[in-house]
């Protein structure tokens, strides 16, 4: 080894040692006697003293080391006059003797710092360099601690992880694939997987009985911020398990991996209907860290000459604690909001219940006080609290408060980051409506089983199905969903019914797993994670790009390695293929 | 849970509990008054018994249950009267009051049985249920076992698995890359990685100290026997390191892997050159469970009237212990196999040392006893031994008399499964002339660091320079490779010279990683595993197919999905591309 030590491991107990260290010049101060250079590693930080009065040579060696410099060590470990106790090392430094510049470093386009210089583009494209600072390092740490704690709860569990194949065959169905020609079988194509559930089903069909993987996952999405092209997974299946058996399971997980990685005891987590996420928060990803639940007004609102009140599907509020010293220009702020083209609701009305009692409404002109008075009661509102009230067509007015309810949640600084509240969504309908293709799509996927007791009347009422579908939902965030499978082919063959297959499209694409059934599949179920989304839950961060060692940006592209690239003719030769253009 | 206890746990200490199993219908045996079925799952078999006195209906129902059927009980245990010593549970049985057939299964297209009547082909079409049958199951949990082994050790050591992309750039050098067109970036391609190589260079050059990664790798090679377009690498690179530290710390990593899987305490691995042993074993990856270590006998040979020698530029013999004793035949046997098309040596020459003292040979026209003697002395043989020996061109005579001893050994059943016997190789040369491009190739890949003591004289004579690369072997298989790379830019520019990249092409390929490597790039260097083969080896099996769930054909095809595939129009269409012809 280049050295004896790392740069965060020495301390007082270690003084009068003679070590070798290695690393990069993270500072050099020059203070005239005295140089110090503080010498950084993965581990830490440790201050190199030089004195030009004992040895000058190397003093001014020392002097012109530049940020970022690699450079390996011999020196004594000495205790410091002046400490820091804010680091490890803090309280001992290293009288050198020897010095060997390893590497010299051109001066590096952004700071290495905590709070860096460089801007996100910059940082990308030189990612190497960003990974030395201590917020992304310490990501990616804690990403490798997630996804160890992760490995051996479930290898305690009697999980066992299998790694399925990324040589897929496409599936047009959903989202877009991304494809891979094959050279030695020409004019073919393989599929990268946009997740292995269908292996892992036939895990489960092979007698496995408990698999998980850790696992990327590819998916040719048109451009969305914060979306990857390829992602990872923690995915997960067992066989003989009913809906409860799957979210104790994992409920144990995410319970042990906030314990270990964080310290903090969750307790048992909620759960809720999917009907009733929609109608208390108008979402199926409830931040639940707070209240501002909707209260329906639609009754208590109709009947006066506001016709946009009348004309109304629905009239929903919530109540924000001590909102009535919200200015008018808060307000205004918030109407603003709910009407950008990306919330798109009408308007905003507004009750302050003042301190005297009183109430005072945007809508004084309609309402009197006794109304308002029974919109507060409904609402709950006390003294010096607020009621902010959106109408119109019931699923856009619904999306509106919800996203009125977060803005406002954010303002006030109750979306607090190092609070966890975890919720289970279940009872999700089976299908969705879908005008545009005029047919119904699977809401999870088409292998999710219908509710057993749904199955006696499963060919009546498509729409009012309900899934043994669920999501696990921490701080607004969907962090998993799974579900009970079919593992019955007469059932599988009346959901691709509905879903609007033919039987050849349904052997087409899913044959294999067809067939795979006939041979005694066992009841199973799953779930699978979103590993960068966990890791920046967990880490407290909104984005997950920097819990990614590598990530692609917007465009999709790596600006690091400068890819996607275009490539010789000789390779689209070999593999039978030519651009369009 | 549909189950209270597996088929694997329960014994002599349940009798009288009152249990719920489920699993799968292995056998059905009507004995006229009894009925028993042996129900599998994962973790085991556990034997129902049904009485059709006691419950003519319910004995009526198991004794029509198929195999493969999916099956739910309810039972109490009790002490099984015919004691079955072999298996776990051989010591009770189930006294079932209540049975749920959950899922029916077709007769499978092969027995699910340890020895199975199923053919290669047909098992890899119907791969769910080939897993469902003890060998395959048990070398997926090995698998299972041996990633998971890897993992603690090297987290124990300090080391940070951390995700690389798998969507990156194409490097035309080397073997062939899996390209995937990019949709969002027309015209424009990603490559699959061959490895993670660059990336974790990066890491290094980021600061991450110590990497690790058990990852999927893509060769789009021409198709050879058990060779997978896509196989599973343990990648690691560690900072500050020269090669004893990489070789001292994996070599743990491989002893502990031995004790913890197979109880085997590996002592200290021996290491020989590379030049060593190619003139030792006439290969890289010597099989030293054995001896037959070759025996120049150039000198010894020459001088007689037997021109076959005289012309040879190499004679090399190996002793066989006690081979006098094979026939005619056999030698025969030999000799067609070393002058067949794979092979292409000459002829064989074989000398017995007869237990009176006197020597037999092939060439008893030219040589006499003493002659013959003195071959016998260079090789060490006894009475009893057989030499035999191979001559001509250098390379290809060692190559033949390789896989000679081989078969030899094979044949003498000394290459011995349950025995391991690991073996470091080093000192490769850095370049290998390749006379078809008429340049330098690299021998590992162009970071491959020369020996530091060639580095003085890295201009004078590429052909002669020693690299810091290394191999570990087990049992003649090459199990890992790595090497210290180049951290020094002006090294890793002669090097491209050497391998005749102008300054252009070399940008175009490495250009980031050349950039990199101005910014403080530490010494690092790393290995790489085949995680297949090692699995295989430690498994004691020749295949490396059965240690992966779902693997590829000979024509790189998925026979179960059916893939690679035809894809439609409108897919090609999105990605701006049209098949050739």
């Amino acid at each position: 080894m280049l050295r004896t030590n790392t740069c965060g491991d020495l301390n007082v107990h270690d003084v009068g040692k003679i070590v070798k260290l290695a690393g990069w010049v993270q500072k050099n101060r020059n203070l005239g006697g005295m140089t110090f250079i503080d010498l950084r590693d993965r581990y830490g930080v440790t201050q190199l003293a030089f004195d030009m009065e004992i040895n000058a040579e190397l003093c001014d060696i020392a002097r012109n080391l530049g940020r970022e410099f690699v450079i390996q060590i011999v020196g004594e470990v000495i205790e410091r006059s002046a400490k820091n106790l804010n680091i490890p090392t803090g309280e001992i430094e290293i009288n050198v003797s020897k010095i060997n510049v390893l590497n010299e470093s051109k001066l590096p386009p952004f700071t290495i710092e905590n709070k860096t210089d460089g801007g996100e583009e910059l940082r990308m494209k030189y990612r190497y360099l960003d990974i030395r600072r201590d917020p992304i390092k310490n990501n990616l740490i804690l990403r490798h601690r997630i996804t160890s704690k992760t490995r051996n709860y479930l290898d305690l569990k009697g999980f066992c992880e299998i790694e399925t194949p990324y040589l897929i065959k496409s599936t047009p169905e959903g989202a877009r694939d991304f494809i891979v020609p094959s050279r030695v079988n020409p004019t073919q194509f393989y599929a990268l997987p946009q997740s292995p559930q269908t292996f892992k089903q036939l895990l489960m069909v092979g007698g496995m009985d408990k698999y998980y993987q850790i696992v990327k996952c590819f998916r040719d999405e048109d451009l969305r911020s914060d979306r990857q092209p390829e992602f990872t997974q923690i995915d997960c299946e067992m066989s003989f398990v009913n809906q409860e058996d799957v979210l104790n399971t994992f409920e144990g997980l995410i319970i042990n991996l906030f314990k270990e990685i964080k310290g903090i005891e969750l307790s048992q987590f909620p759960r809720i209907t999917y009907k009733e996420a929609i109608s208390t928060y108008g979402t199926d990803k409830p931040d639940i860290r707070f209240g501002m639940k909707f209260v329906d007004l639609t009754n208590l609102c109709k009947g006066t000459e506001f016709n946009v009140f009348n004309e109304a599907e629905l009239i929903i509020g919530i109540n924000v604690k001590g909102g009535s010293s919200f200015s008018r220009k808060d307000i205004d702020k918030y109407t603003e909001f709910i009407r950008s083209s990306q919330i798109n609701a009408k308007g905003l009305v507004y009750c302050k219940y003042n301190e005297d009692g009183s109430f005072k409404s945007s809508v004084d002109k309609f309402f009197n006080q006794e109304q308002l008075n029974n919109w507060s009661e409904a609402c709950k509102s006390s003294p010096g609290d607020l009621i902010l009230i959106i109408a119109g067509e019931e699923s856009n007015t619904r999306n509106a408060l919800s996203e009125l309810r977060l803005l406002v949640a954010e303002n006030l600084e109750i979306r607090n980051n190092s609070e966890f509240a975890p919720i289970w969504v279940v009872d999700f309908p089976l299908y969705e409506w879908d005008k545009e293709s005029n047919r119904y799509h699977s809401m999870h996927h088409p292998f999710t089983s219908p509710k057993s007791s749904d199955i006696d009347h499963i060919k009546n009422n498509p729409n009012d199905l309900i899934a043994d579908a669920y999501d696990l939902v921490i701080n607004g965030n969907e962090i998993g969903g799974g579900s009970i499978r079919i593992h019955n082919k007469e059932i599988q063959k009346i959901i691709f019914e509905h879903l609007g297959f033919n039987q050849e499209e349904a052997r087409n694409q899913f044959g294999f797993l067809m067939d795979a059934f006939e041979y005694g599949a066992p009841p199973h179920g799953g779930i699978a994670f979103g590993l960068d989304r966990l890791c920046s839950v967990i880490g407290g961060k909104e984005s997950i790009r920097d819990f990614i060692a590598f990530p692609k940006n917007n465009s999709a592209r790596d600006t690091m390695i400068d890819s996607p690239s275009y490539i010789n003719h000789e390779q689209l030769d070999d593999l039978n293929l030519k651009l369009k253009n």
